[in-house]
């Protein structure tokens, strides 16, 4: 997630986007069902949502929560234990209203309503204190992650560094040959995961000539050109990509850098990335579904941005790395490796491309495939386009998972809005705490 | 499944399929990952199994077990009860040997191999006698059932009626006003049950141009050519098949016709086919694992073949049959509709097309999706390409699931051998019950 192009647009963007806000007579965006996608037997021609057009708004507004019916997908077993008891300890933030620094006052009720929003849920100390589902969402509603998928691929990675098996300042060509001339193969695998690559490669969301369209077709989004003769896996696809200026200068964020890393969990587990995320964290999580992978046209799980899980189990993930990655009874990530994923970015790489009066505004930085934000509590957060968040305050012990099916992949309503918002609701929390104990 | 062109090939093709059978130095067939496909990260080039070639030999010995990797699907959801127990009442029928009208005596055990099993399932009386998996599947493992699907829809479809919401006599386009220029709409809803309908399309696996080709076309299987234009989803496509001859007069199998009958289950029950299989089977079945169809290009089963389900829960399905549709402390199915899927087919239109010393030796014939035996038991069954069966043999209170990777659609050892095979096994089963209660 987080090019740069429509995070530029401002103000703008925010009236463009949550359209009648500006006027203050606002209605909510429409649920698939009240479009009328896939309605019927058969849906009406415009009404249908397939491999063509399920990317797009407004068609991604069900296709987010349906993604086995469009693309190949590969299950990450849940394993046969009982699911991680969510204790109730509700409360309603409907009305917790919070001063943006753009001047506005916004309820959490309308923030979710105006970023799209199908489903959200606050954990405070481990408990359920807030959980809204939207547009048809249920908490047995898979909901596609896109970038935030990024983070435990990182993770994942880093608990292989942790064993030893991985050296983090190896360069790339070390577990992988095959990318020896590619951008990647005398780049380490610490900058892979902190994405200053000096790769050759556009990821604006916005521009249809983008190299991330190309990376699309091997993921089945879009349709090739008839004379496309390009790779359709994501093996054959990473060897073509070419270096441009130097590794380790500045922060590029690059999809299919993370896919470099999950070839790399690969190559060194010989597991592909369900069965190694399943055996060492999903089967261990008391998660209350099985996950699932986007893959590509190969099989090949999408590292990048293709999980897929419900709500409550984006909440266990992050309440894991909350709690140093002891959870359900045993240490799934290493202590270490979770203390690690908690720190702060540094925002001098990161800063050098993206200079944007909102990026500092919010302090994003990234680090090991994990965003964070320079907020008092030094919070944490996998992110993915069109509003996806597993965000981790430790500070108030506080984790918010948002899946969203807004039609712009970034947005100010998520993106910088966002942030402030949960850090603020993390924030309350914490203080009605601390004045309970007081 | 069956259609002629294979069968016809007597003898011959048995020496073919199964080499080194006429020799007698037999070396069963080697296993997906004997075979090296899909191993490795990634696995070789000509080791990968896509959507170019999963549907020949010997990539469909992996792709079978894998399909969601492979093409979108949708889930059909268990529901949250437990599973119904199997109890066990083990026996072993390796060296059972049956003598083939051919001549050949067979043991169970070399015809599982010869036949590319990967799971096979005995229950007699409601018990699990003898269970073998081969080909890396397992007892968690889902696999394509192909044709055997058709059976189910067609039974969804006989409880519509039950329930008086679809009359059988009336013309299709009563259902469907979208098919009232295609082959099917004046064709009666029985006689597509019946697959008496008159149809110009070819189903000869073996021919590149037959129409089944097109068809997969629309479900993803094989790279449409750069040029086509035509459907790449099943209702535009069904519009498309235009009446040849005259309904009801001869049995000619074509797997569209299912796809019809799907189409009128989701028109009348204003679900998808996922979603009322679920409702009105899979959930009361205490099945152990959730099922999913393959899904076409625009997110629709493949109501004529896109059922995954695993070993076990093929045979649950098969006993709720053979309990006149009482299983699971339940009425799933009615039991007019389940008598009604137990009655003998008609030879005749049956036999009007299909004259081949195979079949008659068989004395196959197919009624309401369901193929029937002239044997002594009157046994049922679902048969799906490449070894796929649900075995119902209401004599001897038997079911057989048997889940293949045949290289060939059909063969003499799965579609010949097979129901001799089966019939012996439940008249051995029954004979020797009666010899311990005699």
């Amino acid at each position: 997630m987080l090019a740069t192009a429509t995070i530029r647009i401002g103000c703008l963007g925010l009236c463009l986007v949550a359209a009648g806000t500006c006027a203050g007579d606002y209605t909510p965006p429409k649920t698939a069902a009240e479009l009328g996608l896939m309605q019927g037997e058969p849906p009406p021609l415009e009404k249908r949502v397939d491999q063509s057009n399920f990317m797009q708004a407004p068609y991604n507004r069900w296709a987010l929560q349906h993604m086995r019916e469009l693309v190949p997908t590969r299950e990450v077993p849940r394993g046969s234990g009982a699911p991680t008891p969510l204790e109730d300890n509700g409360q309603d933030l409907d009305d917790f209203t919070v001063p943006l620094a753009s001047g506005r006052n916004l309820s959490v009720k309308r923030w979710l309503q105006e970023s799209y929003t199908d489903g959200f849920l606050v954990l405070h100390r481990g408990k359920l204190v807030y959980e809204r589902y939207f547009n048809g969402q249920t908490p047995g509603s898979h909901h596609q992650m896109f970038s935030a998928t990024k983070s435990f691929t990182g993770t994942m990675l880093l608990m292989l560094a942790d064993e030893g098996k991985v050296d983090l300042q190896s360069p790339v060509r070390e577990y992988l040959p095959e990318l020896k001339s590619s951008a990647y193969g005398d780049a380490s695998v610490q900058q892979v995961l902190d994405m200053t690559v000096g790769v050759q490669y556009s990821e604006a969301y916005t521009d249809p000539n983008a190299d991330i369209w190309k990376y699309g077709f091997v993921f089945g989004i879009g349709k090739a050109p008839g004379n496309y003769r390009g790779p359709l896996n994501i093996h054959d696809y990473l060897v073509t990509l070419k270096k441009r200026g130097q590794h380790g200068e500045a922060f590029h964020y690059v999809t299919p850098d993370t896919d470099v890393l999950g070839w790399i969990v690969r190559r060194v587990s010989g597991q592909n990335l369900s069965q190694f995320f399943s055996a060492r964290i999903w089967s261990k999580l008391g998660a209350e579904h099985d996950a699932f992978y986007w893959l590509d046209h190969g099989a090949t799980e999408m590292a990048g941005g293709g999980l897929n899980i419900t709500l409550r189990d984006g909440a266990r993930l992050g309440q894991m790395i909350l709690q140093q990655g002891r959870y359900n009874g045993s240490q799934i990530v290493p202590r270490k490796v979770a203390s690690r994923v908690l720190q702060k970015g540094d925002p001098v790489p990161f800063n050098r491309f993206y200079q944007d009066p909102w990026y500092e505004q919010i302090g994003y930085a990234y680090h090991d495939q994990w965003w964070t934000f320079n907020n008092s509590h030094k919070a944490v957060s996998a992110i993915g386009v069109h509003g996806q968040f597993i965000y981790i305050d430790p500070e108030a012990q506080v984790v918010i998972v948002k899946q969203s099916s807004h039609p712009e992949a970034e947005s100010i309503s998520n993106e910088v809005d966002g942030p402030q918002i949960m850090h603020a609701i993390a924030n309350s929390l914490m203080e009605r705490d601390s004045r309970a104990n007081g």
